[in-house]
């Protein structure tokens, strides 16, 4: 009767790459792609799929999908969580795990669609980005507009973007991003402003304005507070 | 450094449910999704989480995503295919395994997105699939509109559906399959219509109008022919 007893009981996969990026911690990344236009990175792809002929094609190409493994978020032994706290319901309210991308699963695979902006050193250059510096991919496939675009399907979970926090930066952070964007050649002020608009905090938090926040994007530390408003002022931007 | 040496050479994904779905076999499946509305299915969850309280809030979402293993195209050991045939490109012309969704991947995993039509007998129903009965899936997400469905995306090398050729059924064939519609409660002749207006045959085999072709779907064996116009004749509809 049951197929179940025929199938294997797990499959191996193998990673073909591994993603070099902005974000070197969970705290903060956007949860969704796209949200965060300027967090870049790059794919290294391993031996034997570091051949150019593998990626031919994909100059034809806008945006990929990407399947990865939670690396930092592996299931433990014989561990099941069929309910969740998604971030989206304030990080405190439970709903069923196939319900949601919450990053612990039954198998820790992820997926989220990223720009190709190209090639460069044999990497592709990817950019939209919500993964975490050095999670291990197991496929990249193109995105088919025709097939996956679907503008009327419905989520009444999370039906738009988050709203935006504002976002300003003292006025030393912002002399010091200038310098480090400067250095490294990448646009880490629109990372800062985009990234801390999202407002990383549990949306439970109530923010306490004495408090300081840190997070580390690609070399650096920055730094923020909660004003009374709620507006969100960047206090420092410095190397790691 | 190199990252890659701090990874692990595998990682093993269980499979959480299969696909019971009309498609018996590879041939005829679409190339996509949602190219076949009338083409239907239904996930039966594994334990534990065949729970559900794990599908809690489903409700509010119309897509899902379906991460599956291409359980008929499981790599053999040590092969490596860098490029391959599209059935797009006709078939006949090899482009990069990362440019394409073909089955033979490095690691066979499959995407698919799918229409929740509801919840039956502790199974989701599911349409407008491109899935083998029997695929056993590794996971299963929500569709978010604002961060998937990416309008403007560019894919040149599958920029539109495939063109739809013309479908007519012989009068018998029609009958019959009106008679097992009625019998499977299921839109099989849309779904016979759907399925051969992408015309399953590869794009350089010029069609024979002597010769017959055949596929199953649910417990049916479909087979039709190509007309001098290359239009495709539904000869029978029956009970394979």
């Amino acid at each position: 009767m049951s197929k179940e007893l025929a199938l294997p009981e797990q499959y191996s996969l193998k990673p073909i790459g591994i993603v070099h990026s902005c974000f070197k911690e969970k705290f903060a990344i956007p949860r969704q792609p796209a949200l965060v236009p300027a967090a870049k990175g790059e794919i290294e792809l391993f031996s034997p799929y570091d051949d150019p002929v593998a990626l031919e094609g994909l100059e034809k190409v806008s945006h990929l999908w990407l399947s990865f493994i939670f690396h930092q978020a592996l299931p433990k032994e014989n561990e099941v969580r069929l309910r969740v706290r998604p971030p989206r319901l304030g990080g405190n309210k439970k709903i069923g795990v196939f319900a949601t991308r919450a990053t612990h699963r039954p198998n820790p695979l992820g997926l989220s669609v990223v720009k190709l902006d190209g090639l460069k050193n044999g990497r592709l250059q990817i950019s939209g980005i919500d993964l975490l510096d050095g999670t291990p991919l197991v496929d990249i496939k193109p995105y088919v507009p025709y097939a996956d675009s679907l503008p009327s399907a419905i989520n009444a979970i999370a039906s738009d973007p988050p709203e935006l926090s504002k976002v300003e930066f003292e006025h030393s952070a912002l002399h010091s991003a200038k310098h480090h964007q400067q250095r490294l050649q990448q646009p880490a002020i629109a990372l800062i402003e985009q990234m801390l608009a999202q407002d990383p905090k549990p949306a439970y938090q109530k923010p306490n304005p004495t408090r300081i926040y840190g997070v580390r994007i690609w070399d650096l530390e920055v730094q923020w507070r909660y004003l009374e408003s709620g507006q969100i002022s960047v206090t420092s931007v410095d190397l790691a």
